[in-house]
């Protein structure tokens, strides 16, 4: 039988392709698997401690029978005494470098070369994606700018492919409403997000040259290589280093500052010393018009222009909840010291989606149609107890409660769905639930769809229950209110909860944190108002957790009024609980290419291939293979290719 | 017949579609046409100015009649006498109203009531499309920002769709290579392009209040404004207002501060007196990375991005021309006083193609393809005459040299296709060339594509033949050579003109001025260079005019050497052409909005529908009429759903 290759012509029905002329070594057959992608979990840090220990001891052997060796032969023992001695040192010697071995294997998480191969796979990965134009350094010819990367031909045609996808399977399909909004955005809408005050980050500079490390980094750097490389610590010193690394983003500036200084860290380039850390704030500033009195910030994710426009959104929608808005766009982030190729960069495209939601009623109609997914999880606890991710379904998650809420799993199951459609490989994809030190406050749950690429878990796409959060802030900020509301056919008696705190003898208590206060007494739910109120009355004084200021504070009776009281209610207006899943495409596209990469050698085999093998749906080029036909079967061939 | 009404599924294969729930009237029949668009094509400028002297004629007569009136009354004549007088004078006073009524049309540009019906459409048009969120002021909870704007779901819908033809008709169809770089841009960059030092708006400050305006739209409003309202002025001020009009984007900050003086314009808000003019840079600067050190811009267009990665792209492109790369994404310009809605804003998706060809041979292999059409054209003669714009055949456009060559005629071609495909009314729609005060000095031509609407005539897509400066300006500035090269089968023998200027008498005679005037004799054509040749070997000295100076200057015979020699060379190298369409889609999209919208009555005639009729291809929703079948051709249907 004859075959004709035929390359599907361009066209507007298949989403974006690239026709023949520029074809890339693409093919069809499964990758040979890099060989630190084979490795096993990482060994648990118990094991590695202990080998810590039985390197330190069979360092001590060495010592001591080095030391016997030396003896006997100032003694002039006998020759045979001698090499017994001797062999029992070499063996004690082979001993002390397999243990060595291990540790190496246990600190870089696989076995011992696994550091080397990974260099080496994302070397052969970046060298093929830079040489064929998927991404370049911007503003080559200039000598470029860190962290600001163009995607060539190629990849601009993956990128393009990715966000059509994106927006079939979760605009489209889930019938969000889609906005478009400027970059540009003026201080006050950031001042209400909080990102004028907190989007910070910790800085240091070198003393002498003004250069600009992230504290944290040098920090992170400092313990890592610490524990890779010198494996003569002692298995407490391991110990703190890896508390350290745990805590890293919970360290105050003071306590990175006073760290950095215990550890006698200096400038990576020149040795110089450090300034303290102090924040740096991460937006890109502008000023908007000519007066120079108007500041404004590049935005620093899509969100915002979601919350801003919510009471028109809500209002299109039919006031009518749950609905879901969704953008696509550019975000900027000023970063202190990009690394990482893609996965750090000034300026990438983000697509983010704000789920509002009833915060009684967070069911989803199509749970069902997701909970018998089943995939690699990683939730708090087992994170907490040092065990490594496992694939759970879904719906278990869920009703076991290891998942805060059913639209919460409802959007785990659909980015997954997106993921692994996209091409990225299952089993080195995971959701990580955030450890509570990660979360916001005012977070209910938050899960991270995290991929696997030669850095290591990549964090690609954030899924939080961000709460009333946003919206509140905004109302507040704006005097516009940002509600629902939920009307009644009937009007209806309700028992309403009121907490009333009592502000003045709250002011003479708590001064300047009053507003603190009232805020988390008013906060409080039904459950936890009324066993306060039951102390209240048994005890008189209660200890009250106040997130906002990270401590207990002392509520006496006369400080708050817990009451229930019954009321006709026609509506009930709420703020809206939102639930965020925010994708990096940039960093999707980039763990998408090492996933679709591997080598193998030519046919001749005298040189190694690099090969990309993408999945169709977001392939740059895509070509079909057709029987030979006769040539009255034109029509039909039409035919084929208007259905493509 | 029965019929089903189905709509069609959101699917990948067609765009980006809605669906039903958020349906939008929206109706298949012809549009009822606006009235102020039946109108006749601007009445010339020869009628407005004997309108003009008609009026002054007829408010002597009326007041003479007036007076003779008032002189008969005190003479008691007879009432027969009075009353015949009487007559004569509202005989004068009607010929003046019709008069007047003929000269508002003439200024206004149609019927006396087209500026009004404009303004009533365009309120129809904007209400109903802020109202449908197509399109909103952005952060209007924070009483918005001037100049920047949000998409809603039905406008973000029709960009979508509009952006996937665009990559369809220029990207796929003819092979372009996309690029996608960052916004945020070094200057280094933009020095280069020249957006650091020219890229700027001249302004205007209240004296006391400090409110910028931009200088030449208060002139330009001063103007309009006089020539329509103040009919009282006489046909020597008419003209001497039309001038400043036409000469607007010429004057100097000088002159156009004077003018401001002559006028007597102050601050429109508080009728204050104004500062002298004085440029603003239009670009929003930022600073890159932490040290403060690195200033940087958000790009003011996409295509240097573009320039920067020519040697990649050509390299990509096997090392041959012509190639042709496009980039859509953000824009960004700190306009002094944003207005016209979405047609001037301060931040916005440009589509930009760059097609590089050789300067020696700019045909275009489907140029024939093209040479057909014929629609609206306006060349620079047209205009200078005070003509309209007229259908001329595309290929007789090119073949009389009215378009500078075949390739930019071919795109001049594409970009018709393009608007009229998407829905842009053909007698709406129409290619302008520049006039030569309007083109950079190095453009060989310059077509605007204008569309019409309630604003006027609106630039939309520029097509400009940049010739080699932009790829010359990054050369320099980079030291990377950006250049493209015909390697020769065998070497050739070329007779090669040398224009050697003699700098040291050059610099001698002109002092700072030095290098303009050699960069002028460098770029002499041959034909230019051969007749300075024989000029000065007659004369011993030429004046010679240096566009970068605007003026001439001598030359003598010491100061240049042009002659031929012989040379065997195996490549030519170049620096391509450059051919530019660069589109606005925003201005696209909103005339879009406009040429889809009309009004009509309710069936039961009580109220005004506003109707938006979009073709297919852009369509926020897209829905189809099947006829009702049997239930076992399901199958059948499944078919016809999965085709479309």
């Amino acid at each position: 039988m004859h075959f004709i290759i035929t390359l599907i012509s361009s066209s507007i029905s298949s989403g974006h392709n690239r026709v023949a002329s520029r074809l890339l070594t693409a093919k069809p057959q499964r990758s040979t698997v890099p060989p630190f992608f084979n490795r096993q979990p990482p060994s648990m840090a118990g094991s590695e401690e202990s080998l810590r220990k039985a390197l330190a001891e069979k360092l001590s052997a060495v010592e001591a029978q080095g030391n016997a060796v030396r003896a006997l032969k100032a003694a002039k023992a006998s020759k045979p005494e001698i090499d017994a001695a001797i062999e029992a040192l070499n063996n004690l010697k082979l001993d002390k470098s397999s243990i060595e071995k291990q540790l190496q294997a246990a600190v870089s998480g696989g076995d011992g070369d696994g550091a080397l191969s990974r260099e080496a796979f994302r070397q052969a990965a970046v060298n093929t994606l830079e040489r064929r134009l998927f991404y370049i350094p911007s503003f080559k010819i200039y000598r470029g700018v860190a962290g600001l990367y163009d995607y060539g031909p190629p990849g601009c045609a993956v990128k393009s492919n990715v966000l059509t996808f994106w927006r079939q399977h979760f605009v489209l399909e889930e019938n969000m409403l889609e906005v478009d909004c400027p970059c540009v955005t003026p201080e006050v809408v950031l001042k209400a997000s909080g990102h004028v005050e907190k989007f910070t980050d910790l800085m240091v500079k070198d003393k002498k040259t003004g250069t600009c490390y992230r504290a944290d980094h040098l920090l992170k750097d400092f313990c890592n290589d610490k524990l890779q490389k010198d494996l003569t610590i002692s298995a407490e010193k391991a110990a703190e280093l890896k508390h350290v690394l745990a805590t890293l983003d919970d360290l105050s500036p003071d306590a990175l500052g006073a760290k950095i200084k215990e550890y006698g860290i200096t400038a990576p380039d020149t040795k110089n010393p450090l300034s303290d850390p102090y924040p740096f704030n991460l937006m890109f500033q502008t000023s908007i018009g000519p007066s120079g009195l108007s500041p404004g910030y590049m935005r620093p994710e899509t969100a915002q222009g979601i919350f801003v426009n919510f009471k028109d959104l809500y209002y299109y929608n039919g006031n009518k909840l749950p609905f879901a808005a969704a953008q696509i766009g550019q975000a900027f982030r000023n970063e202190i010291s990009p690394r990482q190729g893609l996965l750090r960069v000034r300026e990438f495209t983000l697509a983010e989606i704000e789920h509002f939601v009833d915060p009684e009623d967070k069911s989803h109609p199509k749970y069902t149609e997701v909970a018998d997914l089943e995939f690699l999880m990683f939730p708090r606890e087992e994170q907490m107890s040092g065990q490594s991710a496992k694939k759970i379904r879904l719906g278990d998650a869920v009703s076991k409660g290891i998942v805060n809420n059913e639209t919460l799993g409802y959007f785990i199951g659909r980015v997954y769905l997106f993921l692994s459609r996209l091409g990225i490989d299952k089993d080195r994809l995971r959701f990580r639930q955030h450890l509570a030190n990660e979360m916001a406050h005012y977070a209910a749950d938050c899960w991270d769809a995290e991929i696997e690429c030669s850095y290591g878990w990549i964090e690609c796409v954030g899924i939080a229950d961000r709460s009333a959060y946003d919206l509140r802030a905004h109302s507040e900020k704006s005097s516009v209110p940002l509600v629902a509301a939920e009307k009644f056919a009937e009007p209806r008696e309700v028992e309403k909860l009121v907490i009333a705190p009592v502000k003045k003898e709250l002011g003479l208590a708590f001064k300047g944190n009053q507003k603190n206060v009232v805020e988390a007494l008013e906060a409080m739910n039904e459950k936890e108002a009324l066993e306060m109120k039951a102390a209240l009355e048994s005890k008189g004084e209660v200890e009250f957790y106040v997130c906002t200021l990270g401590k207990n504070v002392p509520i006496k009776r006369n400080m708050v009024s817990i009451s229930k009281e019954k009321k006709k209610e026609h509506q009930r207006v709420f703020t809206p609980s939102v639930i965020e899943p925010s994708f990096g495409i940039g960093r999707i596209i980039y763990c998408l290419f090492e996933h679709s990469f591997y080598t193998r050698p030519s046919k001749a085999g005298d040189e190694q291939l690099n090969v990309f093998r993408f999945p169709p749906l977001v392939a740059p080029i895509k070509c079909t293979v057709f029987p030979l036909v006769q040539i009255n079967s034109t029509r039909m061939l039409q035919k084929l290719f208007q259905s493509h």
